[in-house]
């Protein structure tokens, strides 16, 4: 039996609003057993003195390509989705699936390092993605991405599903979406296929929605709907659903989603980086959808931090409604928890801190010059706090971080093969 | 004599255009002597090897109040600008001596440990926070702040302006700006006298300028003119100038600053924060306005760092604009730097590297999973690095951060010292 003990910290559960325990968290064979002032220790308990820091639930990065951490910071600056995606799809033809390997565990390690222990991918040759999340030891929803039409997609069903539900046999933490691109990516013949596979196994649909007003318009010039009604009029929602982006919505379209509790992962770097919109997320919210972070691939953003993502949420948010108060701390810090875990559908494991759920867990030490005084909690971390304050992160009670060094994988190694792969398909 | 040598640096001059420099930068007594590919070395010259680093000039916060990092986090997200501002006023009527100073001591080390090495401020006993930059090893340019009547004004510059200029007696690194706080806050005759006092010392004027609509609406209703067309007729511009925030210009007040060379710091997390707007920044720069950054005070932001400031400046400009190429990595980098120098008058010093500058460097330690591949090293720094890449920071040749670590204060000394001071006036 493991047992350990995060003593002395300021615990933001994210269970109820606001909520600030002083106190410890107990946890055996990775599950928290208890939460509390004063909890006492047996002599075989691990002790993590959290004396000044912040405890939160890790981050859940709810949509990312990782693999694209190779095209960070390439061809940046377009004009458009389109432009971009014309520079950045050549490069994906070439490819192989070592690429996926290396670039996937530089992903990994990127996302332990800014404290998230659990993403969403959508990408190519994803057993590669779920060898390298095993390494990490973090947990992943990885996406069997479908394209094209329904033969294609049925053939990728058949051919790579397989692989991947192999590669994560050996693993509690890794579980599968099905991921039909977008709907100018696939036809309704695949989407469907995508969604009766879903069901099949009982996992969540991941799609790209409503990203530009190109997408919308081409929408309604195509099928004479706009995306959302017509994933709606194709049974794309007729199960769980995360929606990526989702930055131009009506309200019907927003009714649409909530009654299917279908959920929207806000992309707020990607959209303004490459000039898509604001996604108007005070207003999903307050219509009742649930809401997760996403850092998009890193090839538009150009890094994997959800914290990142979280600040960057507010600040548009409350400059593009002219209301400070739309979103608050404690909703961002949502998004970036619980939001992401009721997502992909793992919010009965993860996503706050209490008994019974796993320990993923972050520590924010907060004896940082930056984050003096604290004042509150919530908005220290969210507006104070950096990547200098990420101390310690557990995944299922397994220490992946400690004193924001990596324990699983091995920095220098990572950026040299992956610089090495990079360097490769530029001459392929 | 005291002569250092960075080797093996990847330089961003900030001199022109996209330029990269591959090479070294050898420092004689502060001042850069030579930049380029493999500088010899002699036998007594310090060494330091920047492989795998990028070396920027460093960082100019244009437009803080550095002490309000007490304020940190402390009444966040309230509905407007004015609603914060009566939480804040009440607080500031308590503020004494000792506060100032242990407060700008933790916002001097907070600004090194951010890249930071030049600040120019705006609030009250500022000999203190002369006393704190001193201590710290950086550049200041410290106003003398005016507030109220023209009377009010002469008391100010009479009696507070010589203990500025006293205690910057001793240091080569601080220089003074006037800094009238805005025009709802100061009537005609004290901006008269602060402009008058400006040009006797031949330093900028320092103004909050159009920061909300509310700003704006009560200068036309008072005026009958908006506040730069107000202040231009008032010849608040017949000197340096430079202005915070100016979110709402239009096209002739544009006109008006660049015919006037004054300069705008751009305060973006501010600007959001509060819901006050987006300045169009793109095109206040396309009129040929040199544009700075600034964080505005820790208390509506509610951190110091610069390089946070041009991220999410590159970000609003992009989605207000539609537009992802309205400023490049570069542009926003100069604003960082050389547009930062300029607008406090001393690009002859700083700003750049390049022969005959004073050598106020920052280097990034690139080799971390965040920053690779780096692909392109403007967009490196702008979209990936954090707070956990700031390596080594100089100010004038002396080293004042190491490893990310302070040389010139210490860290739990001024954590400890300035939450004291907090709870102190919370008790008042």
């Amino acid at each position: 039996m493991n047992r350990l003990v995060i003593k002395n910290a300021t615990i933001l559960p994210m269970n109820k609003r606001d909520a600030v325990i002083q106190g410890d968290i107990e946890i055996i064979d990775g599950v928290i057993r208890s939460v509390g002032p004063a909890l006492k220790c047996r002599e075989e308990d691990e002790v993590l003195d959290a004396k000044n820091m912040i405890a939160l639930p890790s981050f859940v990065n709810a949509h990312t390509h990782l693999a694209m951490v190779l095209m960070r910071n390439y061809k940046d600056s377009l004009p458009s989705l389109s432009a971009w995606l014309g520079e950045i799809w050549p490069i994906e033809d070439k490819l192989i699936e070592e690429d996926i390997y290396q670039a996937s565990r530089l992903g990994v390690a990127e996302l332990i390092k800014s404290g998230c222990t659990c993403f969403a991918d959508m990408y190519f040759s994803q057993w590669q993605t779920v060898r390298a999340a095993k390494e990490g030891g973090i947990r992943a929803s990885i996406g069997q991405t479908i394209f094209g039409d329904e033969q294609e997609a049925r053939d990728r069903v058949e051919n790579n599903l397989p692989r991947i539900v192999d590669e994560i046999a050996s693993s509690d933490k890794i579980s599968i979406n099905i991921a039909p691109h977008a709907i100018y990516t696939c036809t309704s013949g695949a989407i469907k296929v995508a969604r009766e596979a879903a069901n099949t196994l009982d996992v969540p649909l991941h799609i790209h929605l409503a990203e530009t007003k190109q997408e919308v318009s081409d929408s309604i010039k195509s099928f004479g709907l706009s995306p959302t009604r017509y994933l709606d009029s194709i049974g794309a929602f007729d199960g769980k659903t995360f929606c990526a982006h989702s930055v131009f919505l009506e309200d019907e379209e927003i009714e649409i989603l909530v009654k299917n509790s279908a959920s929207i992962v806000h992309n707020p770097s990607s959209n303004c980086k490459l000039a898509s919109g604001i996604a108007p997320i005070a207003k999903y919210k307050d219509m009742g959808a649930n809401i997760a972070l996403g850092t998009d691939g890193a090839s538009s953003n150009n890094n994997l931090s959800i914290l990142k993502e979280a600040t960057l949420a507010s600040m548009i948010s409350s400059v593009s409604t002219m209301l400070p108060s739309s979103l608050m701390p404690y909703d961002l810090l949502y998004m970036a928890t619980m939001g992401g875990a009721r997502a992909l559908g793992l919010d009965g494991k993860i996503g706050s801190i209490e008994v019974n759920k796993e320990a993923d867990i972050l520590l924010f030490n907060m004896d940082k010059v930056n984050t003096n005084p604290i004042n509150d909690p919530y908005s220290a971390i969210l507006f104070s706090a950096d990547k200098s304050n990420i101390d310690t992160l557990l995944c299922k009670g397994r220490k992946v971080l400690e004193r924001g060094e990596l324990l699983t994988l091995d920095e220098s190694e990572l950026i040299e093969k992956t610089n090495k792969q990079w360097n490769d398909i530029l001459r392929r």
